[in-house]
């Protein structure tokens, strides 16, 4: 089993991470995507260019291997359905695939089994958007999103008034009732091709007091152990329902009545669950790998109490990057640094990660706020 | 600093764990030796094929570099000589690698520095030999050791009787009292530039109650407190004496009478230290990393108690290498694989190493014997 040919399709920081954890078993782990500097080039056994949004590309790409992965979801997935049908192993499956990477399947899937989500409404294109608005249905602020295509923030508009409609996209999409949210966690499943499943301790994410931004996400939570259980059955039946063999993480937020409500899912490797590498005895890379290759699962039990924050690139700087401060925190135990070898910072580009164990949670919180203040990502 | 040009002699599992344990960095290191399908090879900044012990090769190597070290101690190191003449930094240094490549300037080494070590006689040629054991002053059994060129087993001849006086080396030889051997240790000693040192727990080997091999190697030992500490305490003097930078491994003897005698030292990772890539926080190959970088010594506390076993070439197979038994193995929670990627076996190659993880170090021995009998590698 272990001379299975595995392929995945993206060639980022998920996919560098993924083969750093297949090293020790020196898996055959070819990967797609647009060009040689990417982060997982230099250490996978074969690197190919090509788009993996394109169905040629993933054809070729997955006729030469046994399984098939993604480290991004939005992949040709018609193609990915064609290799599936001549017998390749793909997981996440493209029946799931499908579902997720359209924002109004997804949230018609919430809807029909009966999974907590923002009230929803659906438009095909931006003339509905304002047509309601001027019959005076829908009101301002509210969120538009695109069914297709988004990912990182991108395929999201924040309307806020008459003067953001420019932002509307002309194209089928959702709008959303704001929830007035306390808490934003994130709940990863994994699950094998016998459907057994199992989560991973959840993460909670601590925003900056005034600007309305992520400062680090730590694990344990502080939710309450009936929060907690709400949350993790909540992710099973996703997972269940979905029938996903792979691993989903899912952003849920907290209501400021303690319910809890399904944002949206990625059927992969996450950013929120980076913690696992040093926090947990299986990352979340090694769980998919263990998937992958038919294994049981990986025991997902919290080793330590975990704080990671995202190194991103510093606003006004673009180019060749330079980082600041690394050595520092690379001094001060219990402090592991993830550089993804990307050559090119631009402002707020995910350039890296840290994530500090610590036996006191809260140290490790405080460690995190002073490391986010000496390292800088600039050019 | 994180910039650095790193460069390694030798490409084997030794270098490729080296590697491993750079990848969340990603450090630009490059790598000398004689094949593409070496370990290391596929997973390093840049591959240089060359031989190790040729002047030039390391010259060439080298002149590129900022920063050089070593998997294997039998390199060139006339080379390292002039490379570090030119300003380059090279850990471990020349003045290290020339004593401890010559075990009669290690004996001496150790005889200079009231080190305690097994009584040993210099011969020029085996004629001296002959002669000793002509008129009386040497008696079989005895072992007789190569003072250069030896590694893994080569260059020691053991000679019980007449008939086998055609294993002697014609060439500068010791031969060293025998020991009456309680147990077998290994001490790792990590020293910076500045001098400052750490050790890495004690690991002991556990012989095959019959066949006179090493079944495993286990952290924390069996030993009592004072016989580790001593063996600590003399780690300490022989690092500081041999001024060393870098990491050292000692194997060390426990005599039938409770005497800590010192056997060899290698000045680089050790297979007997395998054990802290999951034991510790800083494994032996981060530690040498950082010493490299200049950056301060990582801690190395043993987290759990943890088993060594080698996976080593099952006796009567040759060829492309298949492993029997790493599925079931992989399912164990607390076991560690490790592939080196040879893709030829030979009996006794070594060809990967499994670590065992547990609170309970019995537990785990236990689980070390299983596997022991479970995982072959065949061809």
């Amino acid at each position: 089993m272990i001379g299975k040919k595995i392929g995945i399709l993206g060639g980022g920081q998920l996919g560098r991470m993924m083969l750093e954890a297949s090293m020790p078993l020196n898996l055959d782990i070819s990967v797609l995507d647009a060009a040689y500097d990417y982060p997982s080039a230099p250490i996978c056994s074969k690197f190919i260019l090509g788009d993996f949004t394109n169905y040629e590309d993933v054809i070729k790409f997955g006729s030469e291997l046994d399984v098939i992965s993604i480290e991004i979801e939005s992949v040709n997935v018609e193609a990915l359905e064609v290799l599936e049908a001549k017998g390749k192993t793909i997981y996440p499956q493209p029946s799931v695939l499908k579902i997720i990477n359209d924002k109004g399947l997804q949230k018609q899937f919430y809807l029909d089994n009966n999974i907590p989500t923002a009230p929803v409404r659906f438009y095909n294109d931006k003339s509905e958007i304002l047509s309601e608005i001027e019959n005076g249905t829908l009101n301002y602020p509210f969120v538009n999103k695109l069914r297709k295509g988004g990912y990182d923030g991108r395929g999201v508009s924040i309307v806020k008034s008459k003067d953001d409609l420019n932002l509307l996209f002309n194209a089928p999409t959702i709008i959303e009732e704001r929830i007035k949210i306390d808490k934003e966690i994130a709940v990863m499943v994994a699950r094998t091709r016998e459907g057994k499943m199992v989560t991973y301790p959840i993460v909670e994410m601590e925003f900056h007091p005034t600007a309305n931004l992520v400062e680090f996400l730590f694990a344990p939570s502080d939710l309450s152990k009936q929060i907690e259980n709400q949350a993790t059955a909540l992710a099973l039946k996703i997972a269940e329902k979905l029938d996903i063999v792979g691993i989903l993480a899912i952003e849920m937020f907290i209501d400021i009545s303690g319910n809890v409500i399904v944002n949206e899912m990625a059927p992969r490797a996450h950013n929120s669950m980076h913690f696992t590498i040093e926090g947990c005895r299986t990352s979340q890379f090694m769980q998919l790998l263990r998937i992958l290759l038919g294994l049981e699962l990986g025991n997902t039990k919290l080793l330590q109490p975990s704080v990671m924050i995202n190194l991103l690139g510093e606003e006004g700087y673009s180019g060749l990057a330079k980082y600041e401060g690394i050595q520092s925190a690379l001094e001060t135990d219990g402090v592991h640094i993830h550089l993804y070898g990307k050559p090119i910072t631009k402002p707020k580009r995910k350039m890296g990660h840290i994530t500090i164990v610590n036996q006191d949670l809260e140290k490790a919180k405080d460690m995190a706020k002073e490391l986010k203040e000496i390292i800088k990502v600039k050019a």
